[in-house]
Parts: structure tokens; C-alpha cells; sequence
């Protein structure tokens, strides 16, 4: 064990997601005894300590800090984060803001989550706007090591400028280069077609720079209908666009299940097609199965700040806890410091706005 | 047979989509058997002939006129527009433009459709944007006899103005109330949230003034992951973010019939499960089968344009031309100047820009 291993600290919101806090609690146990490094449970004491009680895990390992006030999904979060000043989720980002974690994880409301780690988690010097960015399961046609891509940003913003789309393409490239461990991750734009003029002003200036900056492995536009295939690891957009894109997504795999209830349920020959078709199923479930992931990186921020999914169970926050701490090790923040700081420094909107003219 | 119905004429660009000429006549001769009316078949008058005279079809109820020149898929949309004055779906708008035709069909290259018809066929008088709007078929949340909705725009425009968006509803509505048989269809704004202020200073104007228009029966925004349920009959939304997910949602059904076929190719059991599937997969695709709709309208002309898919066969063409006619007899171009004129003459966007000021 590194010394920077055993000194990684990560706070972890108790209290945040569908399961909390047994299903978190326990993910905290599991990678206390597993993982390196401290975790730091930020919630209800008494409630935490009686899971806590019935788990293994490693004591040295684990601490807790006590608050009462929780956030909740049905919360309006800017309302939430002005009247809940000590709810889990923000004395854990104010732990990674003291100096006392490296990185903060929640499960809870994405709103109140992305808000609460703005107005407390610095930003890295140079970067514009934070991004949410998405892990989904893709066709895989680069044939890599794992089924995922990177898309980017799915709504921490709504509607961005050329730099801001330049940068999410930076902060996106070297964190999939982390967690996909691989050299120089491809990168593109989601936009209405190949061409690069496609997609009006905005996407079309994104482009241009992309094409022209050294530092992105940038292949071009992919289409709707291509995001799927994985014919890129990081995909770049707009958050509006980003957010509709990846829930329409998120529909269509409840579609998918709905009709396999339902077929299950109504015919007996449905059940034995199902059945025979099960280890099919599993096999693609597994291959597909974002925990792995452990959620969604918020970027741009001066610490790791991880979103896990609301219905996050233990084995997806293990992970999401291991991969923060994976994602401090490896100084992913301070990359994207250095690679930001690099692209400002050129000043390449400047001149593609004279070029523009 | 009334007299509108035996005086309609569709015209039919017989050289456009992936299976022409040959599915298109095809479609065309069962058109002319089936339904009242004439179809002018646009394209070469040799090859239009010889699949005819293989065909049944009736004689007194198909003309065709002859061009040479094809605007194929591959071809740029804005050249090729320029380059072949002559193309058969350039003839065919002007077929509708002269008054010889109160229709016009196309499987072809959708973005030379678009500006063809944009360049022939007058807009209707207040009409600010014309749309293109996709039949696509969602799980059915409001019980209705179909399983299909409309989105609009998907990619007609980039970026539209607020009233641009009114306008798209007030078009959808018409147009879905005609071809799904409902009096007051239901209509959303596609969002990145519930509330009316989300989604940025664009959407939460849009959502303001069909909120008060008494003429929408406005449910409010739907999000990405309820698109396929169905929530409502008309869906409005930039064309920008309407094409992505359109194809987005193509996309992830390539993907599960990319599935199926491995599936089915790689191991016995998995083959019979999908065998004993296959009356469910049929029932499911027969309830989602778009060619029952024959396309997609491009709203906001003075006559019928419909858009069929580039892959249409010969049903999905009869079924165009069946909806085009329909469409003609039941006045959909007029229902919406009306509805247009009536919402241009409130000046719904004067209030609101005074209300957000």
C-alpha cells in the first residue's frame, strides 16, 4: 500500500438515494475492508452505527460525522440547500473543502448534489463550468476492454458557450483515460449530422476547435442513432440536450423491461422463451451494469465529486467510493488543472472567432 | 365517393428512398386501387412503366411525368437542390405549387425534401417555421385505439424562437387530432424537468404561454425517459433536440434488433427462446409498425408534404398517399392557417415579453 493509498480520504452522504442509508452504509463497510484509505460516513449517528453494527468492517477505516438535516429527492434544491445548511450531503462537500477528504460521494438529489458542491468545492482555476458527465453502456465498436462511454454534460447546465464545450471534451478525456485506462480516449460531438458545419454556430465552432487542438483524439459528429454504438469514449454536448438524451435512454431500458414483466406474466410461452433466453439476459446485464462505475463524475471541480445513481445498492457505492479514491490517486483533478490551464493559455476561441468574422 | 375525394391528386416522387423506384410505383398502383383520387407518379417514365406493367393497378387514377434527374441520399442537400432544378422531388412540389396536385409524397433525401419544398411550396400565411413531425409509437399511457404520438420539430430547424414553438404545437395538435382521430390531443413540452420555470428562459416562455392558449390542451413538460409513454399525443421541441433523440431512439433499436440476431445466431437455446417469443415480438412490432402512418408531415405548408421513411416498402408508400389524401379532404392546411391566424391576432408573444421583462 502507497502512502497516498492509505491517506486517500473519501466523505461519503450517508443519507442521499433510494436506499439510504442501509444500502450505503454497508457499500461504506465493504470498501473500508477492501479498498485503502479512510471513509468518512456523513449522516444520522445512531442510524449509521446500528448497520454499521450488523456489517463487517474495518473500524480504522471508518469514521462518522454526525448531522441530522438530510436532503431529500422530492426537495427543490436550491430551496433545499438554503434551508438544510447541514444536510449530509453539504458537510461532506464542506469536508472536501476543509482539506479533510479528497473526494465526496452522494446518491442523492442530483439538483441539490450539483448545487451544493458549487457553492462549497472550489473549481479548478480556468474552468468555465462544471459538467456532469454520464457512463452508459454503448455496442462497444472500438472494441475495448469494457462497453462504456463518457457523455457529457447531461445537465449541470443548460445551454453553453464554445469554451465551455471545448473544456467538457478536455475534463471528459482524462477522466475516461483514468477509469477506462486507455491513452488517449476518442472524443466527439453529438450533433444533427457528419458535416462540420452541421448543428448551427455553436457546434459548428466546437468542431473547429476540436479538429484543431492536439491535445483531443477527436473523430468528428456522431449522430443519435450512433451514440449507442461506442464509436467514441467521451461524447461531448450540451447539458439540455444531454439530459433529455440520456433519460430518453433510461425510458427506452424501462420499456424493455416493462415488456419483459409483461410477457413473463401472460403467456406461458413467452415465460419458457424468456427463460431459455436468460443466460443471454444476465450476460448482457452484466456487461451493462453501470455500477461498475460507481456513477456519474461532476468535473471541473478542485476534488472528486461522484453522483451515484439514486437507486444505487451497496456494491455500486463500494465502487463509487473506490473509484473516487482511484480518481485522487491518479490526480485526475490536477490533470484537467494542467490541461485547462494549457488550452486557456492558447487562447483558441479568440481566434476562432476571427476566423469566424 | 365524394367529389373531394375523387379530385384529390398526391404526387408521388417516384425516384426517392432506398427502395425506389420499385416499392414506390408499387405502393402507388395499390394507392390506385384502393382509394379514390389520382397519384402523379414524378421520375423516369421508362422505368415508372415497366415495374406499372407488372402491377395491377388502375389506369384512370395514376399519370405519370417524366424527369431525368434523382437527388439520391448521398447527395448535399443544398447543392443538389441547385444542381438538379429538374430533381423528381422538386418537380413534385411544383406539381402542388401549380394547383395540379394537393399533396406530395417523398422517401428521399429528407434535408433536399425539406428545402425543395421550402423553395416551391408556399408557407401558410402567419406560419413562422415550418416543422418536420415524426409518428413514433410510445407504450400508450392514455388508453388511446393507437400506440403512436408526434414530435415535432426533428430537425427542420436548429434553434427556434419562442412563438416558433407555439406555433409547432398548435400545428402537431391538428395534424395528430386528423390522423389519430381525437378531438383534443394532449400536448407537452420536452424538458429537462417538470417545472415551468426549467429548461432555461426559451422553454419556460414556451411553457407560459400554452399554459394560458385555451386552445392546447396543454399537460405540461414531459421529460426524456417519458417520451415512449405515451403522456400525450403531441410532443414540441426544438429541432435540434428533436433530431437527436429521434435518432437516438432509432438508434437503441437497431441496437435490440443487432441483439436479437446475435442472440439467434449464436446459441440453440437462445434461437428457441426467441422462437418462442416470435408471436409476442410480432404483436409488438405490428402495434409499433410506423408505415400504418405513412410518415412524417413537414407542417406549415399550404399543402400536404409528407415525409415517408427512406426505407419504406411499398405498404408504407400506399399508406402516404392514403394520409396525404386524407389529410387533404379533411382541410388539415386550412384548420391550421385558422388556428395560426387566431393565435398571430392574440399577440400572445407581446404579453409574455412584457411579463418576463
Amino acid at each position: 500500500m502507497t502512502e497516498i493509498e492509505k491517506n486517500t480520504v473519501i466523505a461519503v452522504d450517508a443519507m442521499g438515494g433510494d436506499n439510504a442509508p442501509d444500502e450505503i452504509v454497508k457499500g461504506a463497510a465493504i470498501a473500508s475492508i477492501e479498498s485503502p484509505g479512510k471513509v468518512i460516513l456523513v449522516g444520522d449517528e445512531t442510524q449509521i452505527k446500528s448497520i454499521l453494527c450488523k456489517e463487517p468492517y474495518n473500524s480504522d477505516q471508518i469514521e462518522i460525522v454526525h448531522t441530522n438535516e438530510v436532503i431529500t429527492s422530492e426537495d427543490v434544491p436550491r430551496e433545499a440547500v438554503r434551508r438544510k445548511p447541514n444536510a449530509s450531503m453539504i458537510i461532506a462537500a464542506k469536508l472536501c473543502a476543509e482539506g479533510r477528504a479528497h473526494g465526496v460521494v452522494s446518491a442523492g438529489n442530483t439538483g441539490a448534489y450539483v448545487l451544493s458542491s458549487s457553492l462549497n468545492i472550489p473549481r479548478i482555476v480556468g474552468v468555465r463550468k462544471t459538467a456532469i458527465a454520464t457512463v452508459y453502456p454503448t455496442r462497444n465498436a472500438q472494441k475495448r476492454r469494457d462497453h462504456f462511454a463518457l457523455l457529457l454534460d447531461v445537465g449541470a447546465n443548460i445551454h453553453c458557450s464554445v469554451e465551455d464545450m471545448v473544456q467538457f471534451a478536455l475534463m471528459g478525456k482524462i477522466y475516461a483515460s483514468d477509469i477506462k485506462g486507455i491513452q488517449d480516449p476518442t472524443v466527439s460531438l453529438l450533433n444533427i449530422g457528419k458535416e462540420s458545419y452541421k448543428g448551427g454556430e455553436l457546434l459548428s465552432s466546437v468542431y473547429k476547435i476540436l479538429e484543431e487542438l492536439p491535445e483531443v483524439n477527436f473523430i468528428g459528429n456522431i449522430e443519435g442513432n450512433e451514440v449507442m454504438l461506442g464509436l467514441s469514449d467521451v461524447v461531448v454536448t450540451e447539458g439540455y440536450v444531454g439530459n433529455i438524451v440520456t433519460k430518453t435512454m433510461e425510458g427506452i431500458a424501462e420499456m424493455a423491461s416493462h415488456l419483459g414483466r409483461y410477457a413473463f406474466k401472460h403467456r406461458f410461452l413467452w415465460r419458457l422463451g424468456l427463460i431459455a433466453l436468460s443466460s443471454g439476459i444476465k450476460q448482457l446485464k452484466s456487461s451493462t451494469d453501470y455500477s461498475e462505475y460507481g456513477g456519474a463524475p461532476l468535473l471541473g471541480f478542485k476534488e472528486i465529486v461522484i453522483k451515484a445513481h439514486g437507486r444505487s445498492k451497496a456494491k455500486a457505492i463500494t465502487n463509487a467510493i473506490k473509484l473516487a479514491a482511484k480518481s485522487h490517486r491518479d490526480d485526475v483533478c490536477g490533470r484537467i488543472a494542467k490541461e485547462i490551464g494549457a488550452f486557456e493559455s492558447k487562447n483558441y476561441s479568440g481566434k476562432i472567432e476571427n476566423t469566424l468574422l
